[in-house]
């Protein structure tokens, strides 16, 4: 099934415990499309300025698989650019500063080429460009979204509008805490499928992720890593969501036991993306690699 | 093969988002047998005072496979008694009361029929303590040890000729942190068993529980269990070392691949544990019925 993101390409400046980089290749449609062009090809829409370097079109451009026909350069406009500091708990962050850029204009269009996209992944921006995506896709079969905490705080309306118009949603614990006002993940997932979609994934970080169905529930881990090997958490979730959504597009199926595979799936292709700063973990990462840690975590999460 | 537990009997009164509960039937050593027990026999080595409930000895006498023989009672003292209240996010709570009672006399004697017991439990006490009790086992097979952060800011040199003495450790992920420097639990694990054990398991409440051995690792989500029916989480740790020993008991086996079953045990023991205050549930709790939960549980915790 053909597979499309929509979300953000960024600059990222992080510093994390074990060290600190300037202008990596970030954003959230960076990262899902790095993870799911593992496991299928994968179409972007989103928008960059001027000032995007040359460096990061060029890693995600020799990504097999990636299509960037919906990426939008804007001359006169400045890529999004965000600093962010992680703590020794590498679950909490601080964001140290967010330049919106291209992100206050109007949203890119998805090219025509892009209209036969079945899957479609809406990367984290406000509700109201998310449904307005939507629309642009006649032939979607399966719509799953992201959200944060400003939306669920600024744009309640929008998102609940959102919520009845996808397909699933994938969010992280808190930001469904904050959304259902209930701080246990299935507890607030139930109640996330009050409010439209037909399955939702609690995403709980190092502590792995839920995913909560009409037609039942699935719990994963997280693949268990060593402290020194957590070099830099950003994109963690949307490496997940992009190897979910690759997971669904390999398998042309989107039934409660796709869903449970793209658990697996998600969880190992984000156990990668965290192994380094940016996106230079994702560029030498192979389909092999991915599908041999796969197997080493069937073993190690096997309940006995 | 022959299972003891070592540890406390008491008197607890609990606060928790769900109600509130006074002087129900308490401590380590009971809520580690009573989870034993629905997997194999299992003796308890405790001391109580003259104020111990009938009722609460009825509880537990009437536990099959639970062998009270080695339960001191001492007229003239008074039983170990706990108070405390749990937040909304159950994974906290605070102590509001502590009476010691027998706690702070002579521990209790191993009767002579206990002597040839082979997997040992020793519960959260005073780390010399548990160092006695070891040498009262003289065909002990696998011995495998609690404990607390009380003790490791404490009697840290008593805790560390102890972890040389045993060959598991279960913990809770605080603690497994407070005991090494290390937050990461993974980290922290192998941390550990450089101090002596050759396996050790981190429990992260809610959120799982890691084995980390000297042939391997595992990894178990937490049964996923909704807001409402987490009713008291009081000794959900000592029911999950319970059904991890007692499946070993039954297996009699401590090889990697028995811990990593054992996992399994110990985690859906445990999520029974928290659905009633006290010992309520563990009364009627059969192993049907932990059998029939644990395979429900592998079906949602499947990696694809």
């Amino acid at each position: 099934m053909k597979l499309v993101v929509t979300g953000t390409i960024g600059i990222d400046t992080v510093h994390t415990p074990r060290g600190t980089r300037a202008e990596v290749s970030g954003g959230s449609a960076a990262y899902f499309a790095a993870a799911a062009s593992k496991l299928c090809p994968v179409r972007v829409v989103a928008a960059v300025g001027g000032d995007w370097p040359a460096e990061h079109r060029a890693i995600l451009a020799a990504l097999p698989g990636v299509c960037l026909a919906g990426l939008e350069t804007r001359q006169n406009s400045r890529t999004f650019a965000w600093g962010g500091r992680y703590f020794e708990d590498v679950n909490r962050r601080e964001t140290l500063f967010t330049e919106v850029g291209v992100l206050q204009e109007a949203p890119p269009i998805v090219p025509l080429s892009y209209q036969d996209s079945e899957l479609i992944f809406l990367g984290n921006t406000h509700p109201a460009v998310q449904l307005g995506f939507i629309e642009q896709f006649p032939l979607r079969k399966l719509v799953v979204a992201d959200t944060m905490d400003l939306w669920i705080r600024t744009a309640h309306g929008e998102l609940s509008d959102l919520l009845r118009r996808v397909d699933g949603l994938i969010i992280n614990d808190s930001e469904a805490g904050e959304l259902t006002g209930f701080r246990n993940a299935i507890t607030a997932g139930r109640k996330i499928l009050e409010l439209g979609p037909s399955f939702v994934v609690v995403k709980k970080g190092e502590h792995g992720a839920i995913l909560i169905h009409n037609d039942g529930m699935a719990v994963v881990p997280a693949f268990p890593v060593d402290e020194v090997h957590v070099v830099d958490p950003t994109g963690a979730g949307d490496s997940f969501a992009g190897g979910f959504m690759g997971c669904l597009a390999r398998l042309r199926r989107s039934d409660f036991a796709a869903l449970q595979s793209a658990m697996g799936y998600g969880t190992v292709v984000a156990s990668f993306a965290l192994e380094s700063f940016g996106l230079d973990r994702m560029r030498t990462l192979s389909t092999a690699e991915v599908e041999s840690r796969l197997a080493h975590f069937q073993t190690l999460a096997r309940v006995g």
